[in-house]
């Protein structure tokens, strides 16, 4: 798992620079639109993210849980994040 | 504008934060469902800037745009800024 | 208006077509997946023609608030109708 | 099975009638904003038996999968799908 998380890592280090830079073009007073686009690339990158650990998780935990009995709890609980992250 | 831009600010500061408190979690090797939960929030929380800044934009550029004569312009440009933020 | 008028009446009968298509689908016993693949057809074409209403309804009834006025109101309630459509 | 796909298509019906009440309104030049109203609660109906679904197959079809040994395979192509349904 060492390679993923180190990538999770520096994707997330690249969203915390993003996050800075669109406070940076606010302070300067840039074009709205501009700060508009950077806020969507922050959003999109974000939302991948999470799917991909989404995808980690089903790999992982929901197919461990599902092998051993208890993969109807592990599927709900599943849901109910997802529900959330994409309503 | 200066009250709307602290505010402004002190939102990406949180979601600055937030991203890095990610980064911890995944260090930490939290639990998956939790990290998806904070992304949620990150991604709901610059969703709402987003749609602020467009608001603003709305309010003043694509307003003075309009009055002055070049409307069109102003709003086919922020239909594809936001077709892409909301795709 | 009535080009626009009869595109977005063509883009809806699609969009019913498919509704009914998803229907048979899942009547005959289909594959999730592929009943998924077709429900998220539904809701890109339905958000598209939601942004395409959305261009119209800036171009011609807020800017012509804007030019009498009444911009302020206009945008609030378009960007409350925005939010809950993008929520 | 029964119960859930009648509910599946009770709801399907409901939105297919939604679509054609657009439809109604944008020929009798109804407000916009009352027809993106609308378009957000097909949007939003869609996108919950969307879910509805994907979560039926998970307990289901992926279940099945990953406790005969293709779990891998079946949880590519749910996030595949998946990722097209919520961009």
């Amino acid at each position: 798992m060492q390679v993923n998380k180190s990538d999770l890592l520096r994707r997330l280090k690249k969203i915390e620079g993003q996050v800075r830079g669109v406070q940076k073009m606010i302070e300067e007073d840039r074009y709205c639109m501009d700060i508009l686009v950077q806020l969507a690339a922050i959003k999109s990158a974000t939302h991948n993210i999470g799917l991909a650990i989404l995808e980690g998780h089903t790999k992982r935990c929901v197919s461990n849980a599902i092998r051993s009995g208890d993969g109807e709890q592990a599927i709900n609980e599943m849901m109910e994040v997802l529900r959330s992250f994409v309503k």
